[in-house]
């Protein structure tokens, strides 16, 4: 049997939520694609590559095209597992001649349907490229905090060859997502406020490109500062597999702080605990996590966690801060809990230094995803919302969008990196989910980014755009920008083989 | 007489030094352009645009193929200045349908030939783009940290704008520059350390691109995070006007620290001194600003300001600290002194928290630049070496490069912004230079530039690559990142119309 470019696993093998809208998806392409490879060719890509696995199981071409999206599956023709960088480029190359589309996978923990193969094609999984290469800090001489990784090396396992340095990789997304994966979608999470996101994260990497020769490109350097040429660092970071493949990422490593204090408090509103956050930034006050979890995101986590005393069902506001110093850390706290509770009416705050107590403080925060996932039994997925702000529209954002939610009858709550303007809801979804409920969800989504573009904010602040957020990118941006990004991703990809049907249409 | 695009300058009236390279640059275009423009068509542009000012005045045409650059004027054809977006659209939808060389051109203070129409042109003075929106800080809501500036508006423009309100725009690069030029090259200066390059300033921008339509492209948001489609953002930061020309720019802004202390401290060699900066890093002590200065800075600065009581002649450290509170400060800086003094054989540790002191103690630093060129009476130019490199290779940059500077009889101060590792020499040239002193120079240069390169950082830390550095480029990453580079040059300038030759030659 020919081995062909759209897949051959059959529908029913999928859950039904997903069936009921893979036909979606199941577009051709648009653009010249084979549409089927022809075995012989294919043949002698393997002879060529002995160690290189090449998959067709079900499952594996399932989960490949879906990951840990919301979106269905959209599996593709087959996953390649290459150990090194001339892998790469063989596989490359040959998809480049045969007109194949690559859709490059990291942990599959991205969110906006991006490994979803709308196209078909081959799945460049990245797990192989484990390579993890840090400075000798015992060493005499000044390291350099810099660690240079694999594509596939995930972030919780680079920390765990950091252990016993002092230093920390410091983005944390949440899911333990591979460090190529994350420059791809631009990640960041809890941690961005003090470390910024991936993109102030890097300092460089390589990629190959979607040519015939299937170029190498190495940027970036070790340096702090880079003004030498087009930010091709930037440009690849949040371009979700479109451009090219990343193999190796050069990352910044950050101290372990010598002291940590966490701390929590109540608020009566939404709008108060944010506009608490707003002030607390314009204040100066370094915090280095600031998480605002709504009544919903409280109660969930109440239900989740029965042996634990039940939190207050309130807005609640989860800090945390880092430094050389207790004396520091403590005027920072008592600054902020003037601000928290003077200020913004806030109340029942407090904290702690010592990590078992810290953890316990922030555990509500610490537990909420499976906590929301929790409240609706028989959710196996979920709508991850994704929006970010100007600090002095989250307070409406989050108090109309836990509205909108409350008011639809949509089950999940509403929390967000509040220092960033940062907002999510996490919405379960069922397997069989009624089209009503997934209808309602979806206008949750809707009204959120209405509201977030109304406010001159981004459609997406973390999780980029897949395919699920492309048609907000013309409203966000204008034409002009729209059409910058195709002309961009024309001249890099000319046969738009990269994760085709991602960010941009061409 | 036909308005040509080859400027019809005289090199006769040029100073002597340019003179003696010009011919170097003044080659034909190897790009379709027009050789001379229609005036009857030049003058249909100029009636369609009465308020825009069209200048051929020989000095005019001098200044804005140079600017503060050692690099020879290389004069444009034309100096146009459009007040508004739509004139800039119209200009560009002219010189893109006669395929005329488009210059943007800030203040002029760039440093590495951005300026010169190489291929003459239009040089496109943004200087009327003076609007500046700043919320209103003193409202009951709170305001959004942020400013909204045309292209041409300085940064010490808008800092005046914003006296009274507590707010800064942080990014210091010495020169008065404009801020379309700061994105533009990616300018950073002393405060990078703390608030990083233009590239971690800016949140929006506005550009037009040469197209037959003048695409106006909005990018960016006003939120802090946005991880929607293609960075254009970071890509139009350090493209030096070789993209398109940058109309307007949203940039951030931050309190002003309530509490500031500057430090210095003499060291017994620059590597003990850039030592110690790099151990202030890993310790994560915040400096908000961190020169180092050699020996022949000093000796510079006691020679220019013979009235001050003489600086100990020595490698010398200038630190800064700012906080929200003395007590935060005070325990940074005695933290600093240990490290300086008791770890790396500092002496002379000094401190100042009121403005007069600090200024006082900062002035060698602040003086600098005219304290060097001052070295050589006579001297007209100067030029501004520009490399970065990891921080552990700092403490053998700086000590090599100033001893190649001695060693070649060279004069001028190293200096850099440590705390980023990014190296700078003041080398003044003589109006009537020689042949012999030049090449030493340059030497200097290519020196500092191969040490860089061998040790991972970067051709420019923060001045660009303008046409001084093209050479450099694939040295520095390879050739597969020059030829992507050149493939985003193409996709969004077909013709090659924006600032050609610079930053990449396609």
């Amino acid at each position: 049997m020919p081995f062909k470019c759209l897949s051959s696993v059959s529908s029913r093998t999928l859950p039904i939520s997903d069936r009921l809208s893979l036909s979606r998806f199941r577009r051709r392409a648009s653009f010249a694609t084979s549409t089927i490879i022809s075995k012989d060719r294919f043949s002698a890509l393997k002879e060529r590559l002995p160690n290189v696995t090449f998959s067709t199981n079900s499952y594996e071409l399932y989960w490949h095209g879906k990951g840990q999206s919301y979106h269905p599956s959209v599996p593709p023709d087959v996953v390649a597992t290459p150990e090194t960088l001339e892998d790469v480029r063989t596989i490359m190359q040959f998809c480049v001649s045969e007109r194949i589309p690559v859709i490059p996978f990291g942990t599959g923990t991205s969110l906006e349907g991006h490994v979803a193969a709308l196209y078909g094609g081959l799945c460049l999984d990245m797990a192989k490229f484990q390579s993890i290469e840090i400075p000798d800090f015992s060493s005499a001489d000044l390291p350099d905090p810099i660690a240079v990784v694999g594509a596939g090396v995930t972030r919780k396992k680079l920390n765990e060859a950091l252990r016993h340095t002092g230093m920390q990789f410091m983005i944390d997304p949440g899911a333990d997502a591979s460090l190529g994966g994350m420059v791809s979608t631009g990640a960041s999470g809890t941690a961005a406020v003090k470390y910024g996101t991936m993109r102030e994260n890097i300092l460089a990497l390589d990629c190959v490109l979607a040519d015939e020769e299937a170029t190498v490109v190495s940027t970036g350097s070790r340096s702090l500062k880079n003004s030498a040429g087009y930010d091709l660092l930037s440009l690849m970071c949040g371009s979700e597999g479109t451009l090219g493949v990343i193999t190796s990422v050069t990352v910044k490593l950050h101290s372990i702080p010598e002291y940590v204090i966490a701390a929590v408090c109540s608020f009566s509103s939404l709008y108060a605990a944010a506009q608490a956050v707003a002030t607390l930034k314009l204040s100066n006050i370094p915090v280095s996590r600031c998480e605002l979890l709504d009544s919903a995101s409280v109660e969930a986590f109440n239900a989740y966690n029965k042996e634990s005393r039940p939190l207050l069902v309130r807005p609640t506001l989860f800090l945390e801060f880092q430094g050389a110093s207790e004396l520091v850390l403590q005027e920072q706290v008592s600054n902020t809990q003037s601000i928290c509770v003077h200020d913004f009416g806030g109340s029942h705050f407090s904290f702690a230094s010592n990590e078992q107590d810290r953890k316990a403080l922030w555990s509500a925060r610490h537990s909420l995803y499976y906590a929301a996932i929790a409240l609706r039994p028989g959710a196996t997925d979920a709508l991850v919302t994704d929006a970010c702000v100007p600090l002095s529209k989250f307070a409406s954002l989050i108090s109309e969008t836990a509205a909108d939610v409350r008011e639809k009858g949509v089950i999940g709550p509403c929390f967000g990196h509040a220092g960033d303007g940062n907002l999510h809801c996490i919405l379960p979804i069922l397997e069989q989910e009624s089209a009503d409920y997934l209808l309602k969800v979806e206008q949750v989504n809707e009204n959120l980014i209405k509201r977030t573009l109304d406010a001159g904010g981004s459609c997406s602040g973390e999780h980029g755009v897949g395919y699920g957020k492309i048609k907000y990118l013309e409203r966000q941006y204008g034409q002009g920008a729209v059409e910058m990004m195709k002309r961009i991703k024309k001249g890099l990809d000319p046969y738009n083989l990269m994760n085709p049907g991602k960010v941009v249409s061409v």
